[in-house]
Formats: structure tokens, sequence, C-alpha cells
């Protein structure tokens, strides 16, 4: 169930059309999943989306596979199952062993408790955290 | 502020006093941090919560410094900024570079955006995610 | 699946029907959704609810649709799907069009995104910002 | 407290110094708030999220002070005291009555009790509200 | 720093008075938290606001610290420092032990974890947890 | 639909098949729910896991039932519906009554509320409220 459509390419707008064939490039496989296809009815934030993704989980100074686990991370405290599938697959494909993935839920499960211990007692930030 | 008194060393319960040595001994520093203080009122979770962050964010699969990025990614995503600040910290510690630090806020900020999008929009999960 | 059966209007006891009949009499529809249905196990709270509800949401100074646009995006900050679907579809019936609800979206995902950079990075409150 | 040092104008890189000039001229205002000073520590994710906020906000369907409104919403639910104390400031800027404040307020309320509600209660979603 | 001034006894309008006439004599104190002195400047919804915590955290089938401590774990998941402060305050007014009090934050801390285990995991709910 | 295959007593690992046998044994009962099959792939999570289960949610200070009320409390906040089904579940099990169940929902919603009223005002947090 969605909000909107999810538009087949051959419904695509001709903005659209041309970030699907960029997504298709980019990934170098035909399969454009669910997301892009619900946020095609809006050509400019599509377009806005995928170019970010693009500059974002490109090459940089961190590995791809673990830009992927840090995707996972935020998807996992924002409870967004859709994300959390489609980037746990994307991690596995980029190289994340099972061994890693386990220790990516021990932190993130790990880190939502300490967090909520650290917001109930009110702690106050230690002074050798300060910056500059 | 905060909703409990944070103990100094000479007030701490012999329970919370051995805890407080092997943060000592694990970390090899005498610096002691706010949250440590603040929960060293309960003895139990104390302990079990050292324990717990001890193995967690102990050596295995993933790099120190990739540890602690996913910790500040959930951190954020929490909103807690004792965490955020007492972890930025720690992953420099470990070895995070500032363009390392740069692509984690990036990722961060890029996939709450595209949660919520996925969200807003009732994604259906795609069948070529689904596992066995 | 719910924790609570949905009652159907036979089953409600006689303050919870008297709640259904000025839902239906307030929005001019025999249409009652889940949601009432599900609540109406708790006549008390039905009926608090639905007095919030009819009040917060009526005649005002904002316009119908603005409010109910507000709506969604709590909805989706909170990551309730049904919230999201039912005030989706009341911001339509009231007249939001499709590029309006585009650009709530996208205010949304940004909004998401640059309140997580923030919260990532400590930014404190300009004082240009200070009331009073 | 934040966990990069604020900069000034005479510290800005040149592409910073770019974007600030922008900010100043779409704004037509010299003030350029700390969230900027910042994220200015990272051109590129403070080129990429000022173009973005500057089309998202930008002229549209929508009235200026509405998407204020709904960015307070989404802040509100992230719990961003910084992006409510800037946006806040923003819709009165932009013509936001204490009368559309406070509806705005109530309705964040309102829906947050009910988005909380229909959580607990796992209520399934109406087939009224599905899509094509 | 808020985005309303506080208002004080004599700034307040007769709807107003009212309502903080009846805080007191419920509380059976003079002190009237911020709270309420920022929520003053919309009497309709502090009045409805007042009345729904009337009638939810007055006597009822659970005790009124138990009241407190679900309060209290709310505000914690919701990051909300000032609603953590005053709840464990009340909480403790109304009998929580030290004992309690501490098994209030483990759980909370706990069901943090869990919480982003299970959803990190995507868990489908077993048939056995139906109703009816 | 999960990121990892549930696993049958059948496919355990020696040290996963213990844990198991100590679900039962404390639980007094046969049935394991999947929460624990799907943690069964990481045999350290799931054993760190359950013993501070069972530690937190054992025998101390709090009634078993109100310890189960909190831990909904949390996950609905938290928008876990496998949590929130599986400890209403427990609640009941562990004696919560109908009428103390529908107090918990309310609470829940009116924190809610609250706490995002508070959030929206960025009331500060009285001085009467603050420890030593």
């Amino acid at each position: 169930m969605a909000t909107v459509r999810l538009l087949a390419d051959e419904e695509l707008s001709p903005q659209a059309r041309e970030v699907f064939a960029d997504i298709r490039a980019t990934r170098k496989s035909d399969f454009v999943n669910n997301f892009w296809r619900a946020l095609a009815h809006d050509p400019v934030t599509l377009k806005r989306t995928w170019e970010s993704v693009k500059q974002v989980m490109g090459p940089g100074a961190l590995e791809p596979k673990v830009k992927e686990m840090i995707y996972i991370a935020v998807s996992i405290a924002h409870a967004c199952p859709y994300c959390i599938h489609s980037h746990t697959e994307s991690a596995r494909a980029k190289g994340m062993s099972e061994a890693e993935y386990r220790e990516v839920l021990a932190i993130v499960g790990m880190a939502s408790e300490t967090n909520r211990l650290v917001t109930a007692l009110g702690v106050p930030i230690d002074e050798e955290y300060e910056v500059g």
C-alpha cells in the first residue's frame, strides 16, 4: 500500500525517464527499485534526490560498504522498514560480511540503550568534549 | 542539569568502584566521563552497561573508528547531544579524519531525508530484497 | 493486525455510539474509519480524543487543507503509516493539489536532513532568535 | 557547545564564501545564521544543502509561511531546538500570525497524540485509503 | 530560551487565570511550572491540555506513581529534557523509590535496544500475538 | 519479511540452543517467539540480550505487569509494531487489566502531546526541578 501509484517505465515523464537512465547507468543494472517509482511523480524531487544520493554515496574517504552501514543505522533509528531492507541488501552487495552485519546491529542496539539512558539522566556534556 | 547528582570517585559504592577501575584500565586513561558518574547510582546497570559497551565496541570485524561512526549516526537520529559529543570525540581519537567525518554527516542527513520520503510515500518493499 | 478487535457499530457501548453519531454528523459521511473502531473500547479516551480533533482541526485561522498538511508532516516524522494514509486522503479531500502535496513531501524530506545536520553539529541558537 | 567551531566570514574557503554570498543575496540580509557557519567546514555539503533549501523553500504552490509551518512541525517531531527556533522566527518574518502559530502547535500536539494511539493499537489501514 | 515569553500571573488573560487557579487547587500548591506559563499564550489549548492531563493523570486503575513512570518513559523516548525533569520530580513526589526509578531507567534502556534490534531484523509478528 | 531467515530449533548453533533452553526454562513454556529466532544468527548478541532481558524484567521493586507497561510505552514511542504486540501480550499474561491497559494508552498519547508542545515552546527547566 502506498500514497501514490508506483510508475512503470512507460509512464515516466521525459525528465523522470532521464533520471531512471542515469540510475541504471550508474548502478550498471536494469533494476530500478520502488522508491524511485514512487518518487517519479515529482521529477524535480526525483532528480534532486538522485543527484544527492549519487554524490553522497559515491566514491570518497569511506568504503562503500561502510557508507551503507551508516545508512542502515539511521534507517533503523527512524523506523523505516523499506530503507532497512534496501540498504541491508546494498551493504551485502558491496561486501559487508555477516560478521560485520552482526556488529552493526549490536552497535545500533547498544547505542540506542545508552542514548536513552543518557537522555533519561540529563547528563551534562563533559568540558573535555568541547571543541575550540 | 541532571536528574541525579554526578558521583565523584570517593562517593562510589564498592561495586561501582570496581567498574570504574575497569573503565580506566580498559581505556588506559584516568578520565571517567559524566555518563558513568550519573549511572553509578545503580551499580547493577552500571556494570551490565559497561560490560556490554566493552564487548560491543571492542575488537571485532569492524575497525574501531567505523564502530564509533555508527554510534554517532544512531545518536544523531535519537537527538542525544551528549552522545553525539562524546562519540564524535571518541571517533576522532580512534583516527576518524575530517574528510570521513564530513561523509558521516552527509550520509546521516541524506538518509534522514530519504527515510522520511519513503515513509511518506508508503513504498512497498521490492521482492528483490526478500531473504530466503 | 491490531492489539484490540475493531468494533462494529452494533458492538458499541452507548457512549461510544454517541461519539460515532457525532463523527458522522460532523463529517457528513456514514464512513467511520478504523482508528475510531479501535479506540471505541475506551469510550472516555474516544470522546476526549474526538472532541480535541474536532476542535483543533475545525475552522480557524489556517485553511483546512493546511491543517491536514501539518498533520501529515508530523505523522511522517513519527513513522505512522496509518496516520499518513488517512491524512493524505483527508488533505486531498479538502483540496490539496498534487503540486502542493509534492511540496509538502519535499519540505518534510529537506527538514529531516537539515534537522539531523543541525543536531549532529550541535549548533548553538543564534541570539537573533531569542524572544522577549 | 558544538562538535565543530563556527566559522567567521574571514575563515571561509572560496567555495564557502560563494555560498554565503548567495545566502545573503537571496535573503536580502547580511545576517548568516550559525547553521551555515557550522556547515561551512564542508563546502560540498554546504553548497548542496543550500541549493536544496533554496529550491524547496522558494516560490511554489504553497505560501512561504505555510512552508515554514511544515518545517516547524517536522523540527518539533525531530526534537531539534535550533531548527524550531530558527524556523519559528522565519515563519513569523514571512507573516505567520500568532493565531496561526497557536494552531500549528495545537495540531502538532494533537497529531502526536493520535499518531501514538494509532501505533499502540496497531490499527490496520482502511481500504478506503488505498490508492490506484 | 523559548519561542514565547513565559507569562507571569499578572499577565494572564481571564481564561488562563481560571486554568491556573484550577491547577493550584488540584495540586494543592501555589507553584505553577514553566510549561503552563508558556502555554498560557493560547488559553484554548491551555484549558484543553490541562483538562486532559487532569483526567488522564488523575485517580484510576493505576497508581499515581506508575502513571508518572510511564510518562517518564515516553518523555525519554521523545528526547524531551523538560518533560523528563518535571515528571521525574512528580514521580518522586508521588512515592517512586530510588530502587523503582533505577528499574524504570533499566527497562527504558533495554526496551530501546530490543526495539531497534527487532526493527533492524524486520521480525514478523508471531501469530500467537494476534487478537480476536 | 525480514532481513534474515528465522531459525528453527534444529538449525541452532550449540550456543544458541543453550540460550533457547534457558528461555524455555525461565518462561516455563515451549514457545520461543520470532525475535529470538531472528537474533539466533548471532549467538553472542542473542546471549547478551537474553541475559539482560532476564535480569531487567525479572523480579525487583516493580510489579512484573508494570515493567511490561513501561516496555509497551517505549515501544510505542519507537514505532515498533512487533514490540508493541509482544509486550501487550506479555502484560496481559502478567495480569494487566483492560482498565489498566486503557490508562497506559491514554498516558502515552497524552505524554506525546505535551512532550511535543514543550519542545515546540522551548520551555526552560524550572529551577525547582534541579537535583543536588
